[in-house]
């Protein structure tokens, strides 16, 4: 769009050279200057210096791109032209400010200088002008103070304790009067001005050893190169480290009129949104100031009136102002955030941006603009009246601007997900914040948490019977926290990813969560941690921001937003649109119920792993080690039978909260040492012995037929700490992930296999007896090749015709595998043989693919992920799917398990799932469901419309080896609500897709 | 080719229903009977009974096939039509043989049935019509033992006990007599042999409550029920397991006229080989015995003849039996394995197989084939003119029988590796093995070894030292054992596969090893090992054979073979053929040394990191450790810069033994942990601490110039031993294999790259001026993505060209990257744009496609390789390369790397190089070269030239996505020397196969 070599932009007289999408190239109020320029509104002229600009500054080491100098010399020469003033005249001059503007908005991080273009003549000329020397001594004054600290790093006290002195000896001459009033700036005397400016002339010149510069342009080129400077300062890059601020070129220069609002009663300036940002309300809302600048309303020292008062104060303003915001609610679309100025009597419009606001106003916003208008007709009829505004605006204004689809498109899933978590009081200012943060991990589950810190499961549940809230702090956390983890408000670890232990159980919880702190460290013994040289104890209070992965010492005053109404509206649009259905990452009943109501289609995933750690029944995990303990089959089952039960139970509850919704239950998955405390835990090692012990006893003891030489048989049978270590020695394994789990455990010991279906046959058989409808759908995990699979369906399938024999009762099902290895990707044709659905396990796929353990990827991964520019991934690939490696293997696994079985099941249970990007590509490469955590369900639900609406289709096809898989999809940054890039083209095969579209109907 | 639904093959009058090449059917022996009956040799008449029938038969559980009996019937009188006899006949009866047969020779597993037919009517007409009542008698009575014992289950014993008792009254009568000679069984009278049937009869109806059956057909069924029950006899399963013979349907059944060697003077039998066994010299060489039966040869009750004396004996046999050994060797064009008998004067031949040979033998013999002939012209013309031999066969045995390309075909890699490796000595009897067999492991490095077993690195080396041959027996080994493996004669681990650190780093050495015994458990506190119940304890004495995996109690004799003079010949028929190079993975200048007289092309993968455990120079491992425990860059320049001479002196050393030959040096890949103690060794940490403090201390001493305030300094600077403990606990991964290192580790830690690539272009640079041509590739290992590779390449390049400017020199060199993730193979045509080669590591490539850890998979993967027929995977996937997964991301892999680049150079370093399948599947897809151990560089050779005698060639091509890809190599039978199958078909794509080998020139 921009011709490539052009670094300055122009704008004012109602014609502007940019265009306000062009936020990366003129930076955000660049853009909206221009635009408004564009549309007739009143905007001070000026001119824009392109990030591109400051980004060749930089990379020539602050050397000024060529070329620059004359492009500002011509766009200066037309501001005077357009002003018909001149910089620095000596007459009525032409002033100017000076002010950064990035892409993104960096509050109070960048640069700014006003009132340029004054000197020691030209400040007589605007005395004259504005009929007003004090305030023209004031103007200069405060230039000397901003270049003089701004552009040549002269520390603003020196400037400040002269200001004082004078308002001092002011203060004492008044005070000796008998008068006891403040003294405000506004009392100091053109006179005493005169002096203020004469010492800060000289403290420049002390400083720098020059004079401050009279040549306007000389002023002009250090306040560039100054605003160029600040985009590099310390302050600026830990502000976008800080805030994650990435892929910014640098910040662009905004070179504009000044005007000014504290030229007296007429004038005054303010800040105003076009609907309240906190509730959604349509009501025109802000704050201002008479007789007042910018800063003043910024710094806060007056207290700004509410806007309605401008009304009365100047009514004319006013309704110009009411016009300017139907203006631009009607032109953006969207809400805005302005800021004005009136100098004597005359409006000027110095920003606009779409506004921020609450996640509940969001909703409210985006459904208020898609079904009614911003005001009246009769409010409309007025302002039109006016002239103030145009008729077709005016039409506009009372009618929605949006459509559904713009609705659903203007959410933005953190909106969702701040809607649901608790969340840090908005009013916490960013210095206290910043004051307070101890440091920073990966943000794994949403939502703020306070409580006192635990280093152990133990203490967290103690504390927490005892009413406490409380921080689990761990390493890592391993399936024995699990009870530890459920009763605390918040876990940060000091390892792992987005999808470790403790973020993927967190996260089914909803759970506020922080992981893989790689500078923390924790000292279990001593009770402490490490926090970048903080030293925090057991009971000390946190505060964890798990959308930031901030971590701050003692407690935050936390909020709990409500839902509005317009949610509801909202996500009903939603899910009329899009075309993948939603399921949800469940193992109990309870969180089955949860996201129901959080709108999940069915379960993709249950872990029935997870329910062998039910603390409330530890039979469950005693059976459990005694399978792992026994030497044969006949033990082994003995052990199983007693599972089978509970497991029955389970599967009961689940299907009668899932009421003939599918249910996928994964079979048994991980590693048997999971369920054995490890060498490093001795005491539970005899617990262990202990409880198995006790258990068998009372088998004794309950058994009245009992005789001396079953006792005496069952004595012999009695556990030893030898046997558990023993066997916690022959289950060790290097590397665990790929290692003896998922259905390799099935093929060594069916036995496990066998009992888990006929339990989850079973129930369903006991459920459809209550008129309770179950679709039950059984997956075999980390499959790896055809034959294993075949094997295991047939088993399958021989359970259930036993059950059903059994029980006289027969109910539809379906056996399926999840697809999480590589090979099994390549292998699909083969699989989808006996697999009648492959469910995408991404979190495992992506380690395998990648090489990349979750849980210890954490340690490097940021060399990988957080390189600004540089980095080697946009995003972290546990979090957001890997497109171009994970990404290939899905649709490879997608076409060929479609090539063998046209209408097979497909769909993705990793965390992927519930993440709106992998969302997005989840439905461009034909899925038919994603599988999320309950609290991410609404998310994937948006972002599932939003594919709908805005990401090309891609059918599943076939790719020749390493094509550039980038191409196919929508680019990165159409993320945003507001996608304007051109829909990339898919790879058109017509008579592949032709086939493909036969194959799924 | 056989007729679905047949299940008895005739053979008999010159003409035969089977073929010679339907072993699988009929089974070795009555494959060899019917291609003899078919070539004109005189073959007793008989049938086979399909070993699909066994399979049928066990199937059912024991059930007959329908219709098979009718079958038999109708062969049966086929049969005795051919031999103008009725079986049982009371004149004249025909007596049959029952023998089994499988597809693989199974010696003394499988049962023997003779003289059927034979019943207390035709035991008198076969008295009658051979003269001797006796001999009839005896027959009869021995088809009453052996039918009594294999059909009725009697123990053996019964018989023999009455049979001695008759042997032992008429010693006494002849002790009595004066005479001392020792009874014969011959000595036994047909009277007394009257005696012993009727005794055999009672006790066979004794134990079976019925009399021994009189019906000849009645006997057939029995007979034949019991070789198909035979088959799955305990004993024979377990033969089968121990020699890892999988695939097999079951056995075949000949049932075939009798043929006697024992109708006195003028008969006989014997076993004989058409050349010498064990030299391959061109003789004709046996044994055999006048006037018995082939069991008597094999029992070894009489001491046989050698066959040059049947010569004098029977001079017209002796020469058709030469005509014989012509006709076979010239028909099957191998040197074969005869069993005869003659009977009254008539030759008789009973079987006939490749004869098994010792690896010497193999490379004399195959050369022999294929440059000479098997006889003289003049003993050609001799036997022709008796008309013994038809002619066409005396011409053809004059001359060569084989191609080149045949003789390459005839070797199989056992026979190198047999050539290379001590064996045990092939005296050894089955029986002794089996006695002292203890258990069975994964043989992961051939060869035999002896020695004393040692549990520690350390008592390895100190028994080494002290003269001893030692086992070193290990849980797992790890880099730390490197010096203890070294010093020991052979290996043995608990755990790990067969690229598991024991595996790979012993088959550097070929050192013998044993990995993956799994029923081993090793109690280093203790200092014993339990194997099967057997306790061994440190210095008690072991022998591993390294090619069967089989652990046996106290020493055997070994045997160390040498290489006939045919090798060096047949090798170069092979070099000549083979269009893949084969180079070597090596660490040192004298492992490059062998590898190179052993035929490498030049090294594919120099792993920088083992030289860091050169135990002769701590100081490497010492500044090693400074790095790792380095807290900032400077601290890790200043230890890396210690390591610069080491490696640079390390690098030098093997250009300069590689001569110029292209070396590919790995830049740093293991995860740092490695290099430090583990917390289960606390003495090696403290012993970590005190040689770097010393080292430390040692630095202050000699540095004259340091001052009270440096030695302060650098006294701060000691490491303590919590200093380990933290950087152990810091470096802990859950993953390893997943965790932080390859090129990861570079992309954390440039500086070590850095270093590395130093050292090698110093060393590049400084081996040119000494007139030493070097040719580096340098290898950036662990790649997952474009970008990451993009700078670790461009480093790369600019530290070589650093040092070029330093030295004013410049050298050729490449850059390129290990494939090992599938990812990496995802992305190739990505990563191509910077690497200048491929190679794939496909070690770590199969444990990431499939999801399996070599370290850990030893324990379960015999739950998916050993399942015989149901078996999963065919081979051990880190054995023999998974071609339909990880050969599918290779394949995709070269595509794509020749997209971008089409001279790509492609390799492979992974232990599948030297594996022969896997070398074809290699030659197919299209790779440069293989890389593998010295020692299986000859086996990667000979691979290489019989992939391209009689692999179909695969070009480089588009996969759709799951194609099934075993349609595309060639069937993993066709790996025997002798491949009828067909070749199958390469999917024909002329476009892509032009354009693939237009990019390759």
């Amino acid at each position: 769009m921009a011709t490539s070599k052009r670094r300055v932009y122009f704008f004012g007289n109602g014609k502007a050279d940019g265009l306000g999408d062009q936020k990366e190239l003129l930076g955000g109020k660049g853009a909206g200057l221009a635009e408004m320029t564009r549309i007739g509104l009143p905007v001070p002229a000026g001119f824009t210096i392109t990030t591109d600009s400051c980004a060749e500054f930089h990379k020539h080491g602050g050397k000024w791109p060529t070329g620059l100098l004359q492009e500002i010399n011509k766009n200066l020469t037309k501001l005077e032209r357009v002003c018909k003033k001149k910089l620095g005249g000596t007459r009525d001059p032409l002033l100017v400010s000076v002010r950064s503007g990035a892409a993104k908005s960096m509050p109070g991080m960048m640069e700014t200088i006003l009132n340029l273009g004054l000197n020691d003549e030209s400040v007589e000329g605007l005395a004259k002008v504005s009929g007003n020397r004090r305030f023209a001594l004031d103007a200069y004054r405060r230039l000397i103070m901003m270049y003089g600290s701004i552009v040549r790093g002269i520390d603003r006290k020196h400037f400040e304790t002269i200001f004082d002195e004078v308002k001092h000896t002011r203060t004492r001459r008044r005070l000796e009067r008998g008068n006891e009033d403040k003294i405000e700036d506004t009392d100091i005397s053109a006179q005493e001005m005169e002096y203020v400016v004469e010492e800060y002339k000289r403290i420049y010149q002390g400083h720098c050893k020059e004079k401050f510069p009279q040549k306007p342009l000389d002023q002009l080129r250090g306040a560039i190169s100054a605003v160029f400077d600040s985009w590099m300062a310390e302050k600026a890059e830990t502000y976008r480290r800080v805030e994650r601020i990435t892929g910014l070129n640098g910040t662009a220069v905004n070179i504009c009129q000044m005007v000014f609002g504290n030229m007296g009663e007429d004038s005054g300036t303010g800040v105003c949104f076009t609907r309240d940002p906190s509730t959604g309300d349509t009501a025109f809302y802000g704050d201002w100031l008479i007789n007042a600048q910018g800063e003043d309303v910024v710094a806060g020292t007056r207290t700004p009136l509410r806007l309605a008062e401008l009304k009365t104060f100047m009514p004319e303003v006013y309704e110009q102002l009411e016009a300017v915001r139907a203006i631009l609610e009607v032109h953006y679309k969207d809400m805005q955030d302005l800021e004005f100025t009136v100098e004597r009597g005359k409006l000027f419009m110095l920003q606009c941006r779409a506004g921020k606001r609450s996640p509940g106003a969001a909703f409210k916003i985006a459904v208020d603009q898609a079904t009614k208008g911003l005001m009246t007709m009769a409010a409309a009829k007025r302002l039109a009246k006016k002239k103030y505004l145009p008729n077709r605006y005016a039409t506009a204004a009372t009618k929605p601007v949006i459509t559904r689809d713009e609705a659903i498109l203007r959410i933005d899933s953190s909106y969702i997900e701040r809607l649901f978590y608790p969340v840090l009081d908005s009013t916490i200012t960013p210095s206290e914040l910043k004051k307070r943060l101890l440091g920073t991990g990966i943000g794994a589950v949403p939502g703020a948490a306070c409580g006192e810190i635990a280093f152990s499961a133990e203490q967290a549940e103690l504390r927490a019977e005892e009413g406490a809230e409380v921080i689990l702090v761990r390493k890592e956390t391993s399936p024995e926290d699990v009870g530890g983890m459920h009763v605390s408000s918040g876990i940060l670890t000091a390892t792992g990813g987005k999808t470790s232990h403790a973020a993927v159980v967190a996260r089914g919880w909803g759970k506020c969560c922080i992981v893989g702190c790689d500078a923390l460290s924790v000292d279990y013994d001593a009770k402490t941690l490490t926090l970048n040289g903080r030293i925090l104890k057991e009971r000390d209070t946190l505060t964890l921001d798990g959308g930031t992965g901030n971590i701050y010492a003692d407690r935050f005053a936390l909020v709990r937003p409500e839902a509005p109404k317009e949610y509801n509206t909202l996500m009903q649009w939603v899910d009329k649109r899009r075309r993948l259905l939603v399921r949800t990452n469940v193992d109990t009943p309870m969180d089955a119920q949860k996201a129901i109501e959080l709108g999940a289609e069915g379960i993709g995933l249950c872990r029935t792993e997870h329910m062998f750690f039910d603390p409330t029944e530890p039979q469950r995990m005693n059976a459990m080690r005694e399978m792992i303990l026994a030497d044969d089959v006949s033990d082994r089952r003995r052990a199983l039978d007693k599972l089978l039960p509970f497991q029955r139970r389970d599967f009961e509850g689940i299907f009668t909260a899932m009421k003939g919704k599918p249910v996928t239950i994964r079979l048994f998955d991980p590693p048997l040492h999971e369920f054995l405390p490890q060498h490093n835990n001795p005491e539970g090692q005899q617990a262990v012995v202990d409880e198995l012990n006790a258990s068998i006893r009372q088998r004794v003891l309950s058994d009245p037929d009992a005789d001396y030489d079953s006792r005496k048989s069952l004595e012999n049978r009695r556990v030893t700490i030898e046997d558990i270590r023993r066997r916690v020695d022959q289950l060790h394994e290097s590397n665990p992930m790929l290692g003896h789990r998922g259905c390799r455990l099935a093929i060594t010991y069916p036995e496990i296999l066998e009992m888990q279906v006929r339990a989850i046959m079973e129930a369903a058989v006991n459920c459809t007896k209550y008129r309770i409808k179950v679709l039950p759908e059984i997956m075999i995990p980390l499959s790896i090749d055809s034959k294993e699979l075949a094997i295991l369906v047939e088993r399958t399938h021989a359970v259930a015709k036993d059950v059903f024999n059994e029980k006289k009762a027969k109910i539809k099902y379906l056996v399926g595998t999840m697809i999480e290895t590589p090979r099994a990707a390549l292998t699909a044709s083969q699989l989808a043989a006996t697999a009648e659905f492959f469910s995408f396990g991404t979190n495992d796929l992506t380690q395998m693919t990648m090489g990349l353990s979750r849980d210890d990827a954490g340690r490097f991964l940021s060399d990988y992920v957080d390189h600004d520019k540089a980095a080697i991934f946009a995003d972290d690939p546990f979090n957001s799917i890997d497109e171009d490696g994970v990404g290939q293997l899905l649709r490879m696994a997608i076409e060929g398990g479609r090539s063998t079985r046209p209408k097979i099941k497909l769909g993705i249970c990793g965390e992927h799932g519930g993440e709106p990007k992998s969302v997005t590509f989840c439905h461009q490469i034909g899925l038919d469901y994603v599988s999320c955590s309950p609290y991410r369900v609404p998310v994937a639900r948006l972002a599932a419309a939003q594919a709908v609406i805005s990401a090309p289709k891609l059918g599943p096809q076939v790719l020749k080896a390493n094509d550039k898989p980038k191409s196919l999809v929508r680019p990165r940054q159409s993320n945003s609500p507001i996608a304007r890039t051109a829909a990339p083209k898919t790879i058109g095969r017509k008579k592949r897709t032709k086939k493909a579209n036969r194959a799924r109907t």
